[in-house]
């Protein structure tokens, strides 16, 4: 996989929860996924094609970390994974898709992307069925911890 | 949506289950899903962006027919949802998402796939965050169970 793929992403991340939710996040090692990994409890996902790759995008947020973004966007505070919470994280995966998409674009990749999906449930585990590595990148914030999993495969 | 976009994907399983698992399979009524409803134990979710349309396919299994569809279909003998039948979950969404792709580019409309992902874990919940309804169709085998639900979007 080609890794300048990734930062956008990144770049993507910190720029929506700091505008969105002013909340500063600190990205961590990246590394390559090499088990299933047992999410957080709730995961957004979003499918992309493009003119040169495909992909997947995923960010997994614990219960505390997912509540204080909420909080913060929206003023509202929920004390469960709800429809609110479920609503926001389906529109931050929209959100920072979108953003990464903007700057690829700048880089002669463009991607179009599929609908997110919002998945919970305790322990859940995601599995995607790339022929190339998932990367795994962990964030923390003073509200807690999260993490994102990117995979491209290029298109022939 | 369009609701001639749903039967391509359930002819596209029938001939999947029919000729890889040697196993009929009976569709029921096509729903809107109306509430979050738990998933089978094992769901297969890919991405379709297309030149009219962008879309989300999920196929969700319970154990017992994706184990039964395992058997059949490799030989093998899982008694539990492990890498052997993630694989071939991920297998069936690309097949079966692979087959509705041909039939639908007959009728203009041309989808590239995004990467299935698989997700597991006991009572997950998956919402798909659609400004347009989500169609559920049941199927019934001798083997158990399941059901996919299809979301599609319009493109400006």
């Amino acid at each position: 996989m080609n890794t300048s793929l990734i930062n956008p992403f990144l770049n993507s991340i910190l720029n929506v929860l700091s505008t969105m939710a002013k909340l500063e996040a600190t990205p961590g090692k990246m590394t390559l996924k090499k088990s299933d990994v047992a999410l957080g409890s709730v995961t957004g996902l979003i499918g992309m094609v493009g003119n040169k790759a495909k992909g997947t995008f995923a960010i997994s947020f614990s219960d505390k970390v997912v509540l204080e973004i909420t909080k913060r966007m929206l003023n509202e505070e929920s004390t469960v994974i709800d429809d609110t919470v479920i609503d926001l994280v389906g529109e931050l995966t929209n959100m920072v898709s979108g953003g990464a998409k903007r700057i690829l674009s700048e880089t002669g990749y463009k991607f179009n992307m599929a609908i997110p999906s919002v998945i919970s449930g305790k322990d859940h585990y995601i599995i995607h069925k790339s022929k190339d590595p998932v990367v795994i990148v962990p964030f923390t914030t003073e509200a807690g911890d999260f993490f994102i999993e990117i995979c491209f495969e290029n298109l022939m």
